[in-house]
C-alpha cells in the first residue's frame, strides 16, 4: 500500500515552520508497511487542495492531509474535502458533545459557540475524536481509496496517528512488515565507502534496498527489507549485515539505531558508566541530545553550561591563568573543564566543549567556528578540535553535539 | 515571481529526516519577494523527478531541487535534469579543478577519481561552485523559467542560497519587497482572538494578509505586505498594528520577531538583566533555546542541569527534606532550585524546571507530563504548573521551554 501526504498551510511555504508532521506520519506508516511515495506542501486554497488531492490519489491509495482545520478563517481544508467528494457538511452531534466536554474540562465553556463549526463534518466521513484539540479527524473511503484529514498541530497529529489511525489501518489492511537495519560508519568518506562496498551492494537480494544517510561525520547505511514473514526478513537483513561488516570493520560504531543518543544509551547501560557534561559553545544542545532518550537518568548525572567564561573558573575550577595565556577557546581550557567536571560530579565520563558558534566572536576574538572538546573516560582523556566556519549557529551546535557523542562512542567501542 | 521546491530523497519520505532545506529556502526566497507556492517531496527516481519538474513549472517560474546529487548510486537528479532539458552531460574542467582543490585542502586527494563524476554537468547549465561539498549547483534557464539543482546536505544548501543564489536572483529580477510583522499574543484562545479581531481583519487593505501561528500557549499574528516601496509597505503594516493593538491590549508580549528567544534577547539587553537556568526535565532544551540567539552571552550567565536529583541538593542547595516531603516534582522544589540558582550565579533572573517528560516516570513515581517551573526576577517569584501528558518527550521539553520564556517575558513586560 502506498501513501501520499498533503501538508496544508502557508506557514510552511513561507519558511516559518518546519514540517515535522510529515516526517512523523511517514515514519509511523512505514512501521506498519505503508510506503509514503510523495509529500505535497501547498497553500490554504480550496482549488489547490482539490487539485493536489487528485494528483495524490494518482500515486497512492491512502492520502493524509494535515492542517487547515483551525477555527480561524485562513483554514479551508474541510470545504475542499466536501467539494472533492461531492458531499455535504452536517453538524455531528457526537462530535459536538465531545467538543463541549473537552472545552468544559479546560474551563473554556464560553468558547463552545465559537468552536461549534469544528463539529460540522462531511456526511460520508467516519469521525475520530480529538482529545487534544478542537478539530476532529475525518476519514472518507471511496472506491477502495481512503482520505484522512488531520489538524496541523503536531501534538494533535501524533496521538491521532499513534492511537487511532495506525490501529485502524492495521486492522483494515493486510500489510507487510518493513524492517530496517542501520549500520553507523565513522571516519569513512561517503564516496570511498560506496566504492568499497559496491560489490556487496550489487548482490543485495530483492527487495532489500540500501541508502546512505550522512549526519555529522557519520554515515548511516540503512538497509530496508519488506515482507509478510517478520522473522524471515529480519534474518535476511542480518545475513547482509554479517556480510558487509568484515569489509568496513574498524569503522563501525553500531549496527542498530538511528540516533547517536540511542547508541549511547545502550552502551552506557551495558558498561554501567555515568556521564556529565560541561558545555559552553553548544549552549545546551549536547545535554539535550543526551537527555532526549527516555531512561537517560540511568547514566546522565548533570550538566554545567558556563556560558559566561567566568563560570568556567568558578564552577569548574578552570585556571584563570590558563584562560589568560591560552584564551577560552583552547585545548587546555577544554581539558581543564572536563577535569573539573569529573571531580565535581564524580562521573565515569566527562565531556566538555568550548568554542565560538558565531556569527559574532567572543571577547577573546576567537576564530568563529572553532571548537575544542575534551572526552574524559576515567583515566583516559582526548581532546579534539573542529573548525566549522561554514555552519550557522544552531547547525554548529547540533553538529558538534553529534560529533562529541560519535567520538565518545568510538572510544568506548575501541576500549571495550 | 513564484517558486516551487522539489525535495528529492527517500530519507524524508521514510520519515528518517526532517526537511529543513525547504523551510530555509522558502524563507530566503520570501525575504527577496519570491513566494513559494508549492513544495514537492519525492523519491529518487528519474521518471518521478521529471514528472514533478513538469508539475512544478506549471505553478512556478523558478524551480529549486535539493538532493540526489551525492556520489553514491541512490542519487539520480542529474540524469533527470539531463532528460528533462534534453541536454547532455559533459565534464566541466573548471568544476573539476575546483573539486580537486577542495579535496586537496581536506587532505582527500585520493578521492579525486571517485568524485570526478561530480564535475560532470549539463552542457547548458550555469555552474555555481560548492565550497562545502563535492556537488556543484547547476542552473538551467529556458523560456524565461529557471531550474536550479542543489545538493541535499543542509550545510551546503545554506551557503549556496545565501551567498550565490539569492544575490543572483536579486540581480536578475526586479523583485518586490515582502515585509512581515509578528504580534505575539498570549493567554488568548485562538477562536476567541479570531472573533475579537474579526472586524479589523475584514478591513485589512489588499495585499496585506493575516495568518495565525500558534506555538505553545502563544499565538503569533502574522501580517504580511508586499510592494516595491519598502517604506510604504512598512508604514501600511505599522498602521494595522496600531489599529489592532488596542483591541487585544494586555495580551500582547511583543510586536516584532518570530522567536520567543529573540523577544527575550532584546528585552534583557534593554532592561540590562542577567539570567541563569536550572533545568532538569527539560534536559538542556531551555538553555539551548536561550543560547540559540547570537549575543545571548550578554545576559545568559550559566545553567545547571541537575539531571540526577541528588545534584539538586548538592549544587543548588535544595533541601533533602523538601524532596522527601514534597517529592522532586513539586512547587517547593522548583522554588528552592531557582533560589539556590540565583544565589549561586548572582543573576537578576533565575529560571528552574522540575518535572517528568515521560514516557517513563521517575523514582518518585511522579505523574508523567507534570512540570513545575519557577521564575524569579530579583525579589519577585512565581511558580507555574503544567500538565502535558499528551506530549511526547521532545515536544514536552520544547513546549515547556517556550512556555517558561513566554511567562518570563509577560512578567517583564508587565513590570516594565
Amino acid at each position: 500500500m502506498q501513501a501520499a501526504l498533503i501538508t496544508i498551510g502557508d506557514e510552511i511555504l513561507s519558511g516559518n515552520t518546519v514540517d515535522t508532521n510529515s516526517t512523523y506520519i511517514a515514519e509511523k506508516l512505514k512501521n506498519i508497511g505503508i510506503k509514503t511515495v510523495q509529500i505535497f506542501t501547498i497553500s490554504d486554497e480550496i482549488e489547490t487542495i482539490k487539485k493536489t488531492m487528485k494528483s495524490a490519489f494518482e500515486v497512492a491509495d491512502l492520502v493524509i492531509t494535515t492542517g487547515g482545520l483551525g477555527p480561524t478563517r485562513d483554514d479551508k481544508t474541510k470545504i475542499a474535502f466536501k467539494e472533492f467528494f461531492n458531499d455535504e457538511l452536517v453538524l455531528d452531534e457526537v462530535t459536538f458533545e465531545h467538543l463541549k466536554q473537552l472545552l468544559t474540562k479546560r474551563n473554556r465553556e464560553s468558547l463552545v459557540d465559537l468552536n461549534k463549526d469544528q463539529a460540522v463534518v462531511l456526511s460520508k466521513a467516519t469521525i475520530l475524536q480529538n482529545f487534544n484539540g478542537t478539530a476532529p479527524c475525518q476519514m472518507v473511503e471511496e472506491n477502495g481509496k481512503i482520505a484522512i484529514c488531520l489538524p496541523g498541530v503536531p501534538f494533535e497529529v501524533k496521538p491521532f496517528m499513534k492511537n487511532q489511525i495506525i490501529p485502524f489501518l492495521q486492522e483494515k489492511f493486510d500489510l507487510p512488515f518493513i524492517e530496517t537495519r542501520i549500520i553507523s560508519v565513522v571516519e569513512y568518506p561517503e564516496s570511498l565507502l560506496a566504492k568499497d562496498i559496491s560489490s556487496w551492494e550489487d548482490q543485495l537480494p530483492k527487495p532489500i534496498t540500501l541508502s546512505y544517510l550522512p549526519i555529522a561525520n557519520r554515515v548511516k547505511l540503512k538497509l530496508t527489507n519488506v515482507g509478510f514473514d517478520l522473522a524471515k526478513i529480519k534474518n535476511e537483513l542480518q545475513i547482509e549485515v554479517d556480510k558487509v561488516l568484515p569489509i568496513i570493520k574498524g569503522k563501525v560504531i553500531a549496527t542498530n539505531y538511528e540516533g547517536i543518543e540511542d547508541i549511547l544509551h545502550d552502551l552506557l547501560i551495558e558498561k554501567n558508566l555515568s556521564l556529565s557534561v560541561a558545555e559552553s559553545c553548544t549552549g545546551g544542545a549536547l545535554s539535550q541530545l543526551i537527555s532526549s532518550v527516555s531512561g537517560a537518568s540511568q547514566y546522565f548525572v548533570a550538566s554545567i553550561i558556563p556560558y559566561d567564561y567566568q563560570q568556567k573558573i568558578k564552577i569548574l575550577g578552570v585556571l584563570a591563568e590558563t584562560i589568560k595565556s591560552k584564551t577560552v577557546v583552547s585545548e587546555e581550557v577544554a581539558q581543564e573543564m572536563s577535569f573539573g567536571l569529573m571531580n565535581l560530579f564524580q562521573t565515569d565520563i566527562a565531556l566538555s566543549t568550548t568554542g565560538v558558534a558565531g556569527p559574532n566572536s567572543d571577547e577573546f576574538n576567537s576564530e568563529i567556528g572553532t571548537v575544542f572538546y575534551s572526552i574524559r573516560v576515567k583515566d583516559f582523556e582526548q581532546t579534539f578540535r573542529l573548525f566549522l566556519p561554514h555552519l550557522e549557529r544552531k547547525d554548529f551546535m547540533s553538529f558538534v553535539s553529534q560529533k562529541v557523542l560519535q567520538d565518545l562512542i568510538a572510544i568506548l567501542v575501541k576500549t571495550a
